[in-house]
């Protein structure tokens, strides 16, 4: 069986490794030359939207899938008019505007902060009287790692904010004072069979993931996540891994956003679940049985943005595991993470103690 | 770091695979075109003796190891002037040749079945008078899966094993009437620091692997295995996994063979250690610190030999984890194996009973 992938970075790499032992291929299209996943694959270097480029990759495969979430809506019709494209498209579209992202949760009574559809200077205007300030305008489509946000923190921010992202589509949210951030990897079989990993406490910084670590203990929280993504994924008809970013807020949940993808919040399930994310997304993709998603002892996975730690140093750490994409670096760059696994809690905290200097020496140690 | 890998075969695959998330890339040299490892990495495809292969791979890598132990020994020689070659030389000499293997052992007080050189009918019938019978009869060279060996039960049995042996320098070994079959996984670094898994318990049939199961759980026997070890790397100055194959005979060991490569009783390490003997032989060769080597949980891993299990059904075990090596299936051929992974022993027997016949319809539910 052979899978298209469409964008060969980390996770498309991710993707071949853990899909290979399952005798599968892979053939990536991605525009840079120097992606990583063409270091294990054969890569078809052209943009998502080049028509050549997407009937040549069809032509090699037997099924499509994604490894990010901004490909253009249209490629994947076009693939799909050919071959299976796993997780479906409406799926990539809802996930690629925050508007029908939100629409979509709360039709679901998955509850999201207030949030107002903003197209104009006015509207912006008469959406922040709405949800009250602080509130996040934010870009509808294209945000990733922070980016296309604006906080407003008084009505003096308003104009500046206007002037950063107006003139595209946007989405004032409501501020969510929220206790910590968790996510959720969920998983649909073509044969509709779900599965769910335990959620993941996830720290950012500059809009970035810094640190996740799993599981999190909380049954409730966990039981409650995954009634909500069960809905999506029946909703969406789905097939893949979908990840799922909540607030965490007085013991609720409030959805933030989805990505219709294996997500780098579910990297720690390459050594410390039963199935990894990576495979038990090929195992949909291509119709296989879902793997077991239970977590096994504690974990935590660092990313290294901007710079690659000395594996030496890394590799004296009992238990942690070095993950390169083989990317150049460059300031706010995912270049790789780092696992670390142990049998307890306090195990894991003391390899935290020794990975986080060489990983991410800015890290408070939280 | 460029690795040059002799020999493609699964060994190889799952050594790429376990370098890639350590920034590694490979190079392998194999006579087969379709070895499994030319799926993921740059194969040069030619003899092992053809110097301009060897010189090309010494050009395109910085350092060499292989993944068989029957590569000549002038290949790995030629190669070692232009490159570090891990494991030593001076290892896979003595592991191609029983002899040279058991005078080892004997030497460094690892206990071994009685051996005899043999390389005439007359010298076979002095050496069964020596060992007594039952023994069997070894070819000193190539020997693996079981091949060149002829036991030889009573005096009528000693003309057959000579006509179906004799002619190349063999070994007549006393029989060994063991308890079962355990095999230690063990490697040392560059920086000589060593680390050793637990045993690992094999059961063979028709000569070749079909189940091991760890971890063993006789600290004993663990520790006089980690004791035998440390001593014959210590005394090859090693470099790298090697596996060395125990008897258990009334609670003691007995020495049968090494390995100076990764073993075939050690893939269930892939999911079931904190770091896979893939990883730690790669770690030791480019120079990296070992990897932590405790199990995780128990572990049981069980060969496709022949052809190759429906994914599908393997896929709907949990806890099961299917890897295909890509080869063309053919009676006695390993084309993949499955790991089975659970919390307890119990756990990992009801995998087992479902995994058996999926995989091994023969097996006696050992």
């Amino acid at each position: 069986m052979k899978t298209g992938i469409l964008g060969g970075g980390q996770l498309g790499l991710m993707l071949a490794l853990a899909g290979f032992p399952l005798g599968l291929q892979f053939v990536f299209l991605d525009p840079k030359r120097d992606a990583p996943a063409g270091r294990v694959a054969p890569l078809i270097t052209g943009d998502f939207d080049d028509p050549a480029c997407l009937d040549e990759l069809a032509s090699r495969v037997d099924c499509v899938t994604f490894d990010f979430e901004n490909v253009p809506v249209a490629a994947v019709r076009r693939l799909a008019e050919k071959r299976p494209v796993w997780p479906p498209v409406a799926a990539l579209e809802t996930a690629q505007d925050r508007l029908l992202e939100k629409t979509l949760f709360t039709r679901l009574g998955v509850p999201v902060a207030p949030n107002v559809a903003v197209d104009s200077r006015d509207e912006l205007i008469h959406a922040v009287a709405k949800t009250g300030l602080p509130a996040v305008l934010k870009t509808r489509r294209m945000g990733y790692d922070g980016k296309g946000q604006y906080v407003l923190r008084t009505q003096a921010d308003v104009e500046p904010a206007w002037q950063a992202l107006g003139g595209v589509a946007l989405l004032l949210e409501g501020f969510v004072d929220f206790a910590y951030e968790v996510s959720l990897i969920a998983v649909r079989g073509r044969d509709g069979h779900t599965a769910f990993y335990p959620l993941t406490q996830n720290t950012h910084r500059d809009g970035i993931l810094r640190l996740s670590r799993a599981p999190l203990h909380e049954p409730a929280l966990q039981q409650a996540a995954e009634a909500h993504a069960g809905r999506v994924l029946s909703e969406l008809d789905y097939v893949g891994v979908l990840a799922i970013e909540f607030f965490v807020v007085a013991d609720q949940l409030v959805a933030n956003e989805m990505a219709p993808r294996v997500h780098n919040s579910g990297h720690w399930t390459i050594e410390a679940a039963r199935t990894s994310q990576f495979q038990n997304h090929l195992r949909a993709v291509v119709g296989l049985p879902l793997g077991a998603t239970e977590a096994v002892g504690e974990v935590a996975m660092l990313n290294c943005i901007g710079s690659e730690p000395d594996p030496a140093a890394v590799a004296a750490v009992p238990g942690a595991s070095l993950h390169l994409y083989g990317k150049q670096p460059r300031p706010g760059r995912k270049v790789g993470h780092v696992t670390a696994w142990a049998d307890s809690a306090e195990g894991l905290s003391q390899q935290l103690a020794r990975l986080q200097p060489l990983v991410d020496p800015q890290a408070d140690g939280s």
